[in-house]
């Protein structure tokens, strides 16, 4: 019995795995663009960074993490999220002192939760993602935004919908928690245990409650944007007018909301509106968060960022059949006869190769008409035929596939040839 | 007290993170050239998978590895090392089914072992890797040897010295066995406990052991190569005969082993000569291995690879004094006065990027003076300048930095006039 590979993980293949570098190229050319610095972190970090930095009443922290002990007993979790890992970073090195602020980073990398496997959910999968740490002005809002869509734009997705909230700040939220209190108390026990927990802890989180959202309740639950405070307001329209200036279309959506205590004012999400998408549409999540770095044991420090995830990104180029403009295809093949032939056919395949030309041979002794074959599986532009007759003369014959025209080339010259023929295509 | 970052790992940050995308790139570049594709798996990887494919007596899998039980009871492994996870998704994707043959594949990712911390050893790490699986024939041996010589030159390294050694095939390997249980029998008591218990299971290991490496028997410990058989002797020959074509220079050295029961014929390492490059010198490790993908579930398949820690060439890097090739500079800074004027700096900011010109602005509310001297430390190579009076006059004021030269454009041609200034430079 062959051993399989861990359930809800995959493979990322040859053939799929150019649509990942090819968007992980893309994600890394927005980022130098916008001043975003890459950043990596831990596959893992102490258990204690996700149950403060991710929230200890969350499902990702109270059902979903990999958390196990390492050989010193100290308890580790791979990381669930990326952006509890950025700030521990932005704490432990100090960044806060840099005079280059707001301090912008990008991360690229495999994140874990133990979710039940489903079609484009997986156990490991991986997030690219924002943060921008430092700065309250409402601009940068709106440059993570941009950043977002214009990475999908780049991608060639244009069913796109941007829909935003403000959360408010402390005042704000607070007057709205007491508002959903009033609102949900008297018919509480209507609600699911879940949310009759809620109540109390986190009344925002009732309306993101899967169970009761059809519940009369729901749809006239108070707005947080009814309970904004003026300079909530103020922040709010701030960054909707530099959306609207940037030419990026929004809508407001007052349903939208972070679970956890240090969100504050924008929360964003990014959705994919192509038909055959299927049911989870949100492509990208993001907001503003205040306390978070605080949190971790830094100094207060307001923070924006977002996260998207690479799967469902490719899941939402394939349901607009987005073309990846790569091709496979490789520029020589050596197609040698003979024992002496096929030895020499090994330091002119490295003389290719150090001459930048993505070159092949046969490594199973196989006879003409099958290298030929695998030059033509491989794409191979020109072929490279000689036999250890033609190495006693010191030629080769190229031959170009396309147009099937072919030629004696003295053999030292050959990488010179292919080389002229490489540059003339461009 | 702030969270910490786990034991043995460490953050790359910008200003670092450079290096490793170098490096990175340089990989991919060269695999591409090579024909070796990339492939990506999992993080983690059922615990069975090592104790087989890496091998239950060896220090990594008794002592070192990252084992914990997921929320469903299964044992998993984080990945110490490459290859069994190759061979796994080799393996379960059917590849040995593909015309193409060989498979050739390339991997960088995090590796975990959990051993003491010390300088350039880490608890997690990164390896990039080759393995070629499928082909018997010693040219691709020579190549998998020269695609790793090729990339350290490429990233500058010079002081590099290529070992090789054969273990040759099943039967010379028995004889050999058989002479070193004879040799080390008679006076195996005066070895470490290790080395009495490796005396029958596998006496190569002996010739390994740090404890007992100045005992006597060990320089007069019988040579592998005494014991090749003839055609694992013209196996071994035109290995270092393809080598010595290539001009890559290198040394035979009978005591290079693998401890592991799969590995045959070829076996290699690449070592730093670079003084201050402290005592782990080797910086490449590779070789032949057959049963491998047998041992896992597949079908019988020859395969060849390396692996090197991106972490020691980095460090071998700089040993040598490398430069890194790249400059941390942006294009352009855009400096607003006033309300209106930075008001519209975000609609110039987001234009300029989507320009391809990598610029960035100030969102700390700062007096020009500061705007000036975040330009500066950013290395900005252009400023556009601009403040409400300019605003309405329909200009800005443009500084290229390094000149002081100043001049006044119509603002509707700034980003037009930044492009144009960019592509001159190329």
């Amino acid at each position: 019995m062959a051993i399989q590979i861990p359930r809800g993980t995959q493979d990322i293949l040859p053939g799929t795995v150019e649509k990942w570098q090819y968007i992980e190229a893309k994600a890394k050319e927005i980022c130098e663009l916008y001043n975003y610095k890459e950043i990596r972190t831990p596959i893992f970090e102490s258990t204690e960074l996700f149950l403060r930095g991710v929230g200890d009443t969350t499902d990702v922290v109270q059902k979903e993490m990999y958390t196990f002990e390492d050989r010193g007993g100290r308890s580790l979790t791979l990381r669930p999220e990326g952006t509890a890992s950025v700030a521990r970073s932005y704490v432990n090195n100090k960044m806060f002192g840099s005079p280059t602020q707001p301090t912008k980073l990008y991360y690229i990398g495999q994140m874990f939760r133990y979710e039940r496997p489903q079609a484009g959910r997986f156990r490991q999968f991986v997030q690219f993602g924002i943060e921008a740490l430092g700065s309250n002005d409402p601009s940068i809002d709106a440059e993570v935004i941009a950043l977002a869509v214009e990475l999908y734009k780049s991608l060639g997705l244009n069913n796109l919908k941007v829909v935003i909230n403000s959360l408010g700040d402390k005042e704000s939220r607070q007057a709205h928690r007491d508002a959903l209190i009033n609102h949900f108390q008297p018919r509480i026990n209507e609600f699911c245990g879940d949310c009759q927990g809620r109540l109390e802890k986190n009344p925002l989180r009732i309306l993101d409650c899967k169970k009761d959202r059809d519940h009369e309740l729901m749809a006239t639950a108070p707005s947080i944007l009814d309970y904004l405070n003026e300079e909530s307001k103020v922040y709010f329209d701030k960054v909707v007018a530099y959306l609207s200036t940037l030419g990026i279309q929004y809508e407001i959506d007052p349903n939208l909301v972070r679970g956890l205590d240090y969100y504050y004012h924008t929360a964003f999400e990014i959705m994919s509106t192509s038909e055959g998408f299927g049911a989870i549409t949100t492509l990208c999540g993001g907001g503003r968060y205040n306390g978070l770095v605080q949190e971790i044991g830094g100094p207060e420090t307001p923070g924006i960022g977002f996260a998207l995830s690479i799967e469902r990104l490719i899941s939402a180029m394939e349901a607009e059949n987005v073309k990846f403009p790569f091709e496979d295809s490789i520029d020589c093949y050596v197609v040698a006869l003979g024992d002496k032939a096929k030895e020499t056919a090994v330091k002119l395949l490295f003389d290719l190769r150090k001459a930048g030309i993505v070159a092949e041979k046969d490594y199973q002794d196989k006879k003409m008409k099958a290298q030929f074959k695998a030059a033509d599986r491989l794409q191979a532009k020109y072929t490279i035929v000689f036999g250890d007759d033609e190495l006693e003369k010191g030629v080769v014959s190229i031959k170009e596939m396309e147009t099937g025209e072919q030629q004696e080339v003295a053999f030292e010259d050959a990488v010179a040839f292919i080389t002229a023929k490489k540059s003339g295509e461009r």
